[in-house]
């Protein structure tokens, strides 16, 4: 086969199924650059060729003072010398012009080609090379004198660019490092095994004739000083000439070396077996090459490197275009390939078994045998720093929805309680689970639930722990019998629809609750406006030194205002309210209880460590300081911020009002025992009546933990032990039992922060030569990092002493933080932006370019009005029924097929199971006969999506 | 001559020398569509070839339904039909596979040209393509049925994109609008004059083989319905054959349109007289194009329209490098000639006469032949927005200059007397300037020398304001000397190195004084911490009702601390201050002085206005809202800000400090008269003496006004009548007489403040054909703006019971805004960012490619130890010989000559005139023999400069 290479390098961000241990056995950066996975190469009949680098000597000085200088280099991208500032330029998308490449052609097809040489040397080499007909002896002498001169290379000693330095050197056989010269900060990122390509090129005064020479080795040799980097050169290609008026011999030295570059035509020259090969290879290029016409493009405008390459399949733009001629069902099947890449759960684990709980012994067959590596996987470094990354988001949010918690249950539940089960929760959750990537949390719908249950329980004088004990029992028996029903196959029917307006309603929550809280804090310290009580308070001390009968006596005034509480005859001092109850006086008047400057200050902590926060998250994409540093800062970003608000306010000494944090060990609520009473004050019967709202919990539980499981196990993060939704559900309901008897919170997945963690164990393609952006290879799955993070979190419990300095207003800015960014994370919101965008100024998004606009904002006015009805239903007494509404997503999406083509469904969102199954049966009525013109559409929107939803918290 | 077209679109920017009327006059649009300047086209022999509209009809749906869809169209770029969502794509740059042009070539050889067909519709068209041997009678008559049939437009109905909707159509001769037909916008856009082109590409199953006509038609011809718009069609292109695998006909449609879209292409066929002109012409074309390689380049992608297109002396990248074989003067003259363009003046005003008053008297006389049109010129629409924009920053300026200069005098100048001067002074200078664009303001530096005088005279218990008259008397002669010398030619040695300098030292006091009075409110509005005096004020009344005696008893107590004002038996309440002096009583006690809550208010005050300010000077740039909307919000982005804090003091009605405003028309200082007694108390001689600190003064002085004006007139502005350094110079000495002897500020041209006039009476070209980018065209000249900003600001003085709403922190914010802005937008801070950038990162400077990181670095090193000596001699009592240090930087850039190369200070700077005469007469060592890879640079770079300090007040 003739097709090695090119395919290889481009589709290598696919590695599902190649073993883990091979891609991190050292050759970890190597997929992209000298190799494919076994299932790519079998398809596409490839083999391996090493990675070449390229280098462009130029022959300058031409008559006074020759010398060779090394003036470009190729590996991805093309590197130019800048002379005068000598430096490498940025690595960018070479671009050629037609002539260049034509006279390159007819130079080598006159000149002297030698394939298979056997040349040990440079000097053998150049003895074979200069041996051409055409030349005078003394022109050989000459001629052999100039090509062995030593070039002069440009390196950069700076190792701001070296990114492989900590991968050891393998192929260190052919290696020749002279000690004395500096070592090629290049040679660091070069992959074991890449071979060297010479294009040695420019203007020669005492030749009479062009002379064009391109010798392939057979086996690759250090060429001495030639190349800047001492690997072994594969390729040597000589192309000098006599000054001649339209003739760059530059640019025909970058036509062979861009040529080198490209894997399909190097592929072909490493198997060609004469001049015609080469030539046919070249033709061949030619087919390939895109062209932009003159006058509409700035010829020397230098393009930087494109974030995906193209893939093989999208190489034939000349080629009639394919899809016009595929049956109805092959297009429908291509889109649906396209727009599967972003679609989540793979089918294996959605299957019916029809067995009671056979879903749930599927999964865990399917997990025991990932066990081990569930342990061993997390021996990486990376893993420490996730722990450190997500035991600290886990810790606030426990703070957080401890608060919360506190407030909404007048104390039932507290901050104690919110740590102690978020550890044995979480902790049990990371050994059993499914998916232990997930990390359970209190969440907002919970949350809210739980406050109306408080309510609801207030009203009617119940007993609020039992009764709730109660709710627990029922749910975990509703969520059990879910999954022996096999009910988690239902996922299927989670659309991206269903998935974005439960995130956004969770996000929306997030925002209200901060904002609400923080005005909230405006009410208890008021505000002094001119006018109002400022100055009203004294300290009035009971047991007067002089005559008793004149402390007591007062004046009565006429006034009725605030202003009514007059000093008259106390024994009184203007000591502030604390030391004054200190020294057994009682502080009186109208504003002994306004703190002043407390507001403004709280609101000033708000939006500090709001802004903050989000000006650290954009850090990471900012040009200064490295980007070690700026990846600290980004991710750090909400602890850093909570860190300056807690400085801040530490700083200036204001009472503030702090996180309250239990000091010792037993229930927030005074006088209860951990494990709650099964009755307490309530009659029996309501034991069975919890079973009503036990029904509607349980769906808001089955879908908040069903849609952030379908969430985490999109296609997208190429996870490759699978999900277990049977499983986790399973998890969740026996901790369900175990906390409701406890009386801790209840737990689900959390969304945002199983993002975070999962974000924080992405494996990457370490390669990077210059130009080269870092692949996606998957996540590192494992069980340890989470239980780690939950074992600290339960140590933190006797944190007290440190988290007490916390101000509640920086807690409330990081909540808002956390509730815009996952908002705006999510592709709802873009859509939501388009409608107030003018046509022009849009995006060009694959989904325009499909579906009309009109119909984009009718479905976005869907989703909105559908997120305002949860809102409205969330807000009023009716909220109890609220998990119902979230099931009511699924059916207005299931609606909407009415309305919508499934054409329009498929680029709007993703296909129900139905109507998949409908596609794959009946076959779709082509949109128009022209859709072909999807076949322009750019590769660059079919690369596997960013997860929609992907936020890192702190 | 057979290069026409394509020079004449690139070169349009440069527009200096059309006249003023025929840019104005409905042509206003054209000069980038139909027609270069006279000087362009005379210099490259081109004529003017209409505008051609190209559109892609595609035969589709064979065999079945035979319909022609329009597919594409080209106008500069390429916009493609997105069938699904029926809408044309954004406009893009066009890429074209080699293939489709060389199949494009081969069926245009083959095949039927018909050049000046006579044809008068399109039947006849019809009629004479058809005619071709190959075809059967009956295969014509289906071939004429199905040419004859309506094809399907796309016509996008929303106004979306209209930009040319204003202009009237001029070229109605041909049209043919169908009323009942929807008008297509893209009509709306088109310049008059403007043709189309038609190519219809498809497959035809009856057709045994490829059918390719090329018709040139000798008039213009209005096919029917043929295209979008009824536009008379000059060509018409028909490829037509049988499906075939391996052949494109929409892709060859594609490169056949894009070759009519390039100008150089239509150009030569326009002239054609056969079928191997048109070859020619397409090889010609072949010849330019720019090749992308496989692999590296997605070539489905789509290039968005460069900002600028390629002027027409770098089309030819495949000549050798032009630049390697030029002499060093050459390539020196190269560099200069690139560099120049965003250099300062033309050296028409520069030049000396050796006459006394000679420069001022050219002045005058160049400026008095312009100053009827100073005042016809203003007639237009746009300077009714632009005096409302620089009024109110004006206005602004005048209000927190005069609060500056109120604090630094106490008040022997205040806002009153701001407002006054800046009317008078800058009214008078809009009307004799040189160069009226100019907006006069006092200036930091002005101020920080006033402050100086100040407490010097206060030290020395000197009669300030007729000190001040003297030392402005002074000044006044010291500048009309500098006036006769012709002292103004200095300018020619500023350097962008001393005007960076200067600006950056004026936006560092602007942010520092902003921190400044934001720290000292806090001071004076302290913030009350636990255990300081917030509870202590009580009312005393003076006269008891009761017991006289027991009311003056106070209660002795042994604590000496801040608490050790008590409460006896007084007769007291506790009523607010302000209350309490109503009723008679006096305010007791340590905090009755106190506000609380003020400082962190004023500090959110300030906060707000400022990022605010900040967030809406960016909302140009977001996507949302039409461009309109942005460009309101972006240019009144400080007025809208201050109005925000107003209206948030206002809401929440605290006792923030406002602004002091004058009620009545007098003199701030008590007693004085407006005219300032030329002795006052102070001994005569001192008449005498202030001559001194004058001359200090007149330095300071020359060095603001100059270099503003340097910046003003530099050639990226394309000022059309010119500078006027020493008129100019003469006025202020003028009004500096005038201003002391009324005790008024001093005033001298203000950098930021003038930036933003020019900005407001920028002239752009209008058009906007898809994808292009409007033109600077130059300013509108002319005195009229300035005139009526001033008597605006004159009335402005009984604004009283308005300003005095205004909050202090507000105005501070917006402060800090301006100063923020003005730093951050010259090139300066752009290299100290390159200091904190990792090499990988930064961006690719033209700088960065020409000179050595290192050397970068340490001219980046020099600038900011002066910036930083400045900085420490301004806050030391060394301030007065501050005016010095600023002539210092002059000497400072001097002596860098010695340790930089002139190739050097060219890139980081600019050269001085011995520098440049040395590079003319001796020529420069080259850089390097290399040096030529100067001709890769992308033109992008060369494009005129955006000015280095272009900051927008308000």
């Amino acid at each position: 086969m003739k097709l090695p290479g090119q395919e290889e390098f481009e589709v290598s961000s696919a590695h599902e199924n190649v073993p883990e241990e091979a891609l991190e056995s050292g050759l970890d950066s190597g997929p992209s650059l000298d190799g494919p996975s076994d299932t790519d190469s079998k398809e596409l009949g490839v083999f391996k060729d090493p990675l070449l680098f390229i280098q462009l000597n130029e022959l300058l000085g031409w008559p006074q003072a020759l010398e060779w200088r090394e003036t470009g280099r190729w590996l991805l991208f093309e590197e130019k010398l800048e002379v005068g500032a000598g430096r490498w330029s940025a690595p960018h998308v070479p671009t050629l012009t037609l002539p260049s490449l034509q006279e390159f052609r007819s130079l080598l097809a006159d000149g002297f080609v030698l394939l298979d040489c056997q040349a040990q040397s440079l000097l053998e080499l150049v003895e074979q090379v200069i041996r051409v007909e055409s030349l005078s002896p003394e022109l050989r002498g000459q001629l052999q004198a100039l090509l062995l001169q030593r070039p002069k290379h440009q390196i950069q000693t700076t190792g701001a660019r070296s990114c492989w330095g900590s991968i050891p050197l393998r192929n260190a056989s052919h290696d020749e490092d002279t000690p004395l010269k500096p070592q090629s900060p290049l040679r660091q990122k070069l992959p074991p095994g890449a071979e060297a390509a010479v294009v040695l090129a420019g203007e020669l005064g005492f030749l009479a004739q062009p002379l064009g020479a391109f010798v392939r080795l057979r086996d690759p040799v250090v060429l001495g000083p030639l190349t800047e980097v001492p690997l072994p050169s594969r390729f040597f290609c000589l192309l000098l000439g006599p000054p001649t008026q339209g003739r760059s011999y530059h640019e025909m030295g970058r036509a062979a070396a861009v040529l080198l570059s490209d894997w399909r035509f190097q592929g072909s020259v490493r198997q060609a077996s004469n001049l015609h090969d080469l030539l046919a290879a070249l033709d061949a290029f030619l087919q390939k090459v895109t062209v932009l016409p003159p006058g509409r493009w700035d010829p020397t405008a230098r393009i930087p490197p494109p974030k995906h390459l193209p893939s093989p399949h999208k190489r034939h733009p000349s080629q009639p275009r394919e899809v016009k001629c595929l049956s109805r069902r092959q297009s429908v099947a291509l889109a649906e390939d396209r727009h599967h890449r972003g679609q989540h759960a793979p089918s294996l684990e959605l299957q019916r078994t029809g067995r009671l709980f056979g879903g749930l012994v599927q999964d865990v067959r399917r997990k025991v045998s990932w066990y081990p590596s569930d342990f061993s996987d997390a021996l990486h470094p990376q893993c420490f720093s996730a722990v450190l990354y997500i035991y600290l988001a886990t810790v606030t949010n426990a703070i957080t929805f401890g608060g919360l918690l506190g407030d909404a249950t007048e104390g039932a539940q507290g901050v104690l309680e919110s740590f102690l089960g978020t550890a044995v929760a979480g902790a049990a959750f990371c050994l059993m689970a499914g998916q232990p990537l997930t990390i359970l949390s209190s969440t907002g719908p919970v949350l809210v639930f739980e406050r109306l249950l408080f309510s609801f329980s207030r009203d009617y004088s119940l007993d609020y722990l039992p009764f709730r004990l109660w709710v627990g029992v029922w749910v975990a028996i509703f969520c059990l019998m879910l999954v022996a029903t096999e009910a988690s196959l239902l996922v299927r029917y989670f659309t991206r629809f269903t998935e974005e307006g439960f995130c956004a309603l969770i996000s929306l929550i997030f925002i209200y609750d901060a904002l609400g809280k923080m005005l909230n804090l405006t009410r208890s310290y008021p505000i002094q406006r001119p006018g109002s009580p400022a100055y009203g308070c004294f300290c009035q001390y009971p047991d007067p030194g002089g005559n008793e009968s004149q402390w007591t006596r007062t004046k009565p005034k006429d006034r009725e205002d605030i202003l009514s509480v007059h000093l008259g005859l106390v024994n009184a001092s203007l000591l502030p309210p604390a030391e004054c109850a200190q020294q057994g006086g009682h502080p009186r008047g109208p504003s002994c209880h306004t703190v002043p400057d407390i507001a403004f200050f709280s609101l000033l902590l708000f939006l500090t460590s709001f802004l903050c926060a989000m000006a650290l998250k954009h850090v990471k994409n900012s040009r200064l300081f490295p980007s070690v540093v700026r990846k600290v800062f980004s991710d750090f970003s909400s602890v850093l911020a909570i860190l300056l608000g807690c400085g801040l306010d530490a700083f200036l000494g204001l009472a503030t009002p702090k996180l309250l944090v239990p000091t010792e060990f037993k229930p927030t609520l005074a006088g209860r025992s951990w494990l709650v009473s099964p009755f307490g004050a309530n009659p029996w019967w309501l034991s069975v009546a919890a079973a009503l709202p036990a029904l509607l919990l349980s769906i808001l539980i089955f879908m908040d933990q069903q849609i952030t499981a379908v969430i985490l196990n999109r296609a997208e993060y190429k996870l490759q032990k699978g999900a277990g939704f049977h499983l986790d559900l399973f998890c969740v309901a026996v901790l369900m039992l175990l906390t409701s008897a406890l009386g801790l919170p209840w737990y689900v997945s959390a969304t945002v922060i199983s993002l975070a963690h999962m974000d924080s164990l992405r494996r990457e393609s370490r390669a990077c030569v210059p130009g080269e952006v870092p692949h996606f290879l998957g996540i590192r799955e494992q069980r340890l990092t989470g239980l780690v993070v939950f074992i600290l979190t339960g140590i933190s419990i006797f944190l007290a002493p440190v988290l007490k300095f916390i101000p509640m207003p920086v807690l409330y800015g990081i909540f808002l933080y956390m509730g815009v960014t996952a908002l705006s994370s999510i592709q709802f919101m873009k859509r939501v932006q388009l409608l107030l965008m003018p046509a022009k100024h849009q995006p060009d998004l694959l989904l325009l370019r499909h579906v009309r606009l009109s119909r984009v904002h009718l479905f976005t006015a869907i989703q909105l009005a559908c997120l305002g009805l949860l809102w409205i239903i969330k807000s009023t007494p009716a909220a109890i029924i609220f998990p119902l509404m979230l099931l009511g997503l699924v059916g207005v999406r299931k609606a909407m097929e009415w309305v919508f083509s499934p054409q329009e469904l498929l680029w709007l969102d993703e296909l129900m199971p139905e109507e998949e199954r409908n596609i794959h049966e009946k076959g779709l009525e082509p949109e128009h006969l022209f859709s072909g013109s999807d076949s322009e559409d750019s590769e660059l929107m079919y690369q596997p999506k960013a997860p929609e939803i992907n936020i890192s918290v702190n």
